[in-house]
């Protein structure tokens, strides 16, 4: 795993910018936001991708959707609005093989996504 | 709950084509396709959006996951990649309000997400 940018931000060996911890889930800012609040909410355990999701994993990712709604509420998108985005693979340009939830909000998203 | 289109699909009383459903959750194609695999995945219980997760929801949403993985695998994706989006409130544009996740695949990508 040291090799792994995301478990060096959890373990703190990585500086980020944390605005959520918690025993099982992190959450940071995105070092290179496409909108005004860009976060992105990762489990502490190494997860790859959707793909490699193991037992017990997909509760995790469902308390990350609870952690988004809390981030949101707390970067006062809950009226505006916000859309939540995990990428798997190539065609969605994955970029660090890290399981990660990203949130944006705080301008108008367009549509397709992407 | 009569007026929500996507309850009606899951009750059958609504034609939706369908690829996919359990107790807890439905797939089927998008209407309006944005890739050449667009999937909506829907909880069966009716929940407006990610704002409105009550208590035991997060577990259905990260099931969603799960079944995600399992429909880009039978969709020929789980090499290529996929994306997934759930939009929340105006800002991203959310058309229905039942909460859904889509599954897009089978072209690139961009970033933004929107």
């Amino acid at each position: 795993m040291a090799e792994c940018l995301f478990c060096g931000i959890a373990s703190g060996a990585i500086p980020g910018d944390i605005v959520y911890r918690d025993e099982s889930l992190l959450a940071f800012r995105d070092i290179d936001p496409k909108a005004p609040v860009h976060l992105l909410i990762i489990p502490r355990k190494h997860i790859a991708s959707v793909m490699e999701l193991g037992t017990g994993d997909g509760a995790t990712l469902g308390h990350a959707m609870e952690v988004a709604r809390q981030l949101a509420t707390e970067n006062g998108l809950s009226e505006s609005g916000f859309r939540l985005v995990v990428n798997c693979g190539p065609d969605a340009a994955q970029s660090v093989d890290h399981i990660h939830l990203h949130l944006l909000g705080g301008r108008a998203l367009g549509w397709p996504p992407g």
